[in-house]
């Protein structure tokens, strides 16, 4: 069925079934939420005449512009009306976030299947149920009852509506943005294949990250990551791995763990890049703003040698190397770096150190030939005069006068100290870190992403 | 040599050589910090008349009253000088902040051998050289250059001045507390033994948190690891595992990292809880403020299947087990949850769970004696005119309600949402965390303790 799923990201216009003025409600947070939105955006409640002060219609199809997505949020027992309307008034989206179908049992999961039956008739198609909903942050679009996420570059689509809610709560707290939020739900129609083949396509989504538990299609979810996982990495973050999780999955989302080893493999084949955490995914997916690297030798710059010695300890155990640095490196280092300093790699440039010898320190390493990725690592809180920004703007002047081009990644941990340098370097499209083996994490998926691209170049 | 390191952390009068009115000296920011310490403290300084409006000395042996602890800050070739003048003095302990000596190499390892010598003769102790100082947090002293860490049951003791100031900052954002934080430096004299001996009879110190890279005296640690691991958890994060990380630990702290696999193994035989990453080892060592559970089955009530899946991964993952519910209470949580919830373990009582529900569903596992520790997921913002609390006070007063203890630990994880929830659970002796995997190997470090403990009994 060819679709434009534009409809659902960039909806012209938005019908809310189940809108309300009752601030308990779901239908009340998704219409709030929407009130922003810059397209056209109308409540629809069989009781209300205006709903926060806009005008409310009693059925989708009394209201008289197009609608390109409607919202369902009524009760279970008014939901099958609410999709045949919205097929009889045109719409081409549907969104229900209404709970109790497939992920109760066989009865639901055939209610289910008769609503996308109706939706398909009339040539729409279907997120959910079960859903949180979807989000466009790049043009203000929360069609969901929960905060709208930052701006960012990765597309996260998950399969656990509560999970990703709380894990888009975490990132706007942790300052990690979004390009697009999919909520998927039960994936009665709309599932991970459609959304990968169409997010692959976005010049808006560098990364799609996935949180899933099953899939309902396994051998078409391989071809679409096969096809695909070289255009754009996809990160896979899968619940149920383990027999207690897997069980747990079946009363979840209604969809089938399977075995998980087979699925882990899949994944694997497809292309996809795993990580078997939150944070490692989200780490993970934030790189690839970064120029992929042409090898895995890391060069590491630190001013607390502890922080080099347990990025050091990730790198081996992630299958990066050190890099061995030129001797002409190594000299230059010594020119400017006190005796105290250790000048291998990672190059300790010890507390002392100031943005001037971030600055000459990332020019080096970019000149190395044998370095393939830098890794800033920035602990120590400011001393002696510094500034809370100069290690970063030293980091970003060198990038700037560079003419060679590698991915650089940082690691600033000194908690609310470290936040100046951090927005600075992710204004300037650096990723920033918090902990060791995050950065790591994201070197690896850069390195990985680089031999699973260049397959097809 | 028998000392009472009460005067490194509970000293009734300190002087510090090196104070300084200029404040980017680390002297200034020393002194500063120990301002508002209930403790004399008396500013040392040649040239100075004052130091931030408070009579300065020419030497410590200028000051009338009694010291206990001399904080050096001084510049490298007059730190001899001061440790002889504390000797005179009569002073007890001495920290010396000041770096350049065994770090550096041969030549600094003897300088450095030569002060403890010195000290030694005046029957005083060392921490440092190249160290960040000491804290305790109780009684708000803060002999460091760095702000001080919040309150807390955790001691901390870092081989690494940086890494371990900038873990200090770092839970300061979090919300994380010490109990006292010791950087320990170069160990020229005081070393790991001699703190766990000490810290293992701190009734403040629930649990000791160990950055190492490597020890003076292997055997020695491993003594002290046998004797005093059984009476207090001590978790260590060992840097320097792999080559390369071992290759940076020697230029770094001046110590041998030697062989890993050895160290490692020695770690184990001594009943230390090994952490893979600062996280790991800050959420271990947080969870001793539970009691220890009778044996390794795991019960889990959450809001979020997703969050519920994933920690069962984990949770089979860390070698422990997810409790096989009995039957009454499996027929108690299905008296009040609703359809669409999940009675087995995990407990997904969804979304709509509210404060009562995880009143009700705590109140459960604490009865239920197949359950031995009770891992409280909520991951769900609040809806439906829920306040953010309520979750954490139904889980608070099901504690206070029961004759039967039980180790809990909550994973709260929405960002700044779940703020509120995650203070009045710390506020009532309950560690939160964030993370799936935080909670989960802060479980595995409650149940691996009550092994090494219970040898004993």
């Amino acid at each position: 069925m060819n679709f434009d799923y534009r409809y659902f990201f960039e909806p012209k216009s938005i019908a809310v079934i189940g809108a309300s003025n009752n601030e308990t409600k779901l239908g009340h947070q998704v219409f709030k939420n929407l009130l922003s939105y810059k397209g056209k955006v109308f409540p629809v409640n069989v009781k209300e005449e205006s709903i926060m002060g806009v005008k409310a219609y009693k059925t989708i199809k009394d209201i008289q512009d197009e609608i390109d997505l409607s919202v369902i949020v009524v009760p279970k027992p008014a939901v099958k009306q609410a999709v045949i309307e919205s097929g009889e008034k045109g719409a081409k989206g549907i969104i229900i976030i209404t709970a109790g179908f497939g992920e109760t049992g066989e009865r639901g999961k055939e209610e289910e299947r008769e609503l996308v039956r109706v939706a398909h008739d009339y040539g729409m198609r279907v997120i959910g149920p079960n859903c949180v909903g979807v989000m466009n942050t790049k043009i203000d679009l929360n069609a969901t009852f929960i905060e709208k996420a930052k701006k960012g570059s990765v597309t996260f689509i998950s399969q656990s509506g509560a999970l990703g809610g709380g894990i888009v709560y975490k990132t706007i707290k942790e300052n990690i943005g979004f390009a697009k939020f999919v909520s998927v739900g039960n994936m009665s129609d709309v599932d991970f294949s459609d959304l990968i083949e169409y997010f692959s396509r976005d010049p808006d989504t560098a990364s799609i990250l996935l949180y899933l538990e099953g899939v309902k299609s396994g051998k078409r979810f391989l071809e679409v990551l096969k096809e695909h996982s070289k255009e754009k990495p996809i990160i896979a973050l899968k619940g149920g791995i383990y027999s207690t999780g897997a069980r747990a999955v079946s009363s979840h989302t209604g969809s089938i763990a399977g075995n998980a080893e087979i699925f882990m493999t899949a994944l694997k084949q497809g292309g996809a890049i795993k990580a078997k955490t939150i944070d490692e995914a989200l780490s993970m997916a934030r790189s690839f703003t970064q120029p992929l690297p042409k090898g895995k030798r890391v060069g590491v710059i630190t001013n607390a040698g502890g922080a080099g010695v347990l990025i050091s300890d990730l790198i081996e155990e992630n299958g990066l190397e050190m890099s061995k640095l030129k001797d002409e490196t190594i000299s230059y280092l010594s020119s400017f770096l006190p005796p105290m300093a250790s000048l291998k790699n990672p190059i300790d440039m010890i507390a002392s150190a100031t943005g001037n010898d971030y600055y000459r320190a990332t020019k080096a390493l970019l000149k190395d030939d044998d370095v393939d990725i830098i890794i800033e690592s920035c602990v120590v809180p400011t001393f002696g005069g510094m500034t809370r920004t100069e290690h970063a703007e030293g980091i970003v002047k060198a990038i700037n006068e560079s003419e060679v081009k590698k991915p650089i990644l940082a690691m600033f941990m000194a908690g609310d100290i470290s936040e100046d340098a951090k927005r600075f370097l992710e204004s300037n499209g650096i990723p920033t870190y918090e902990r060791p083996e995050d950065v790591v994490s994201a070197t690896r998926a850069l390195y990985s992403f680089s031999l699973i691209s260049s397959k097809n170049r």
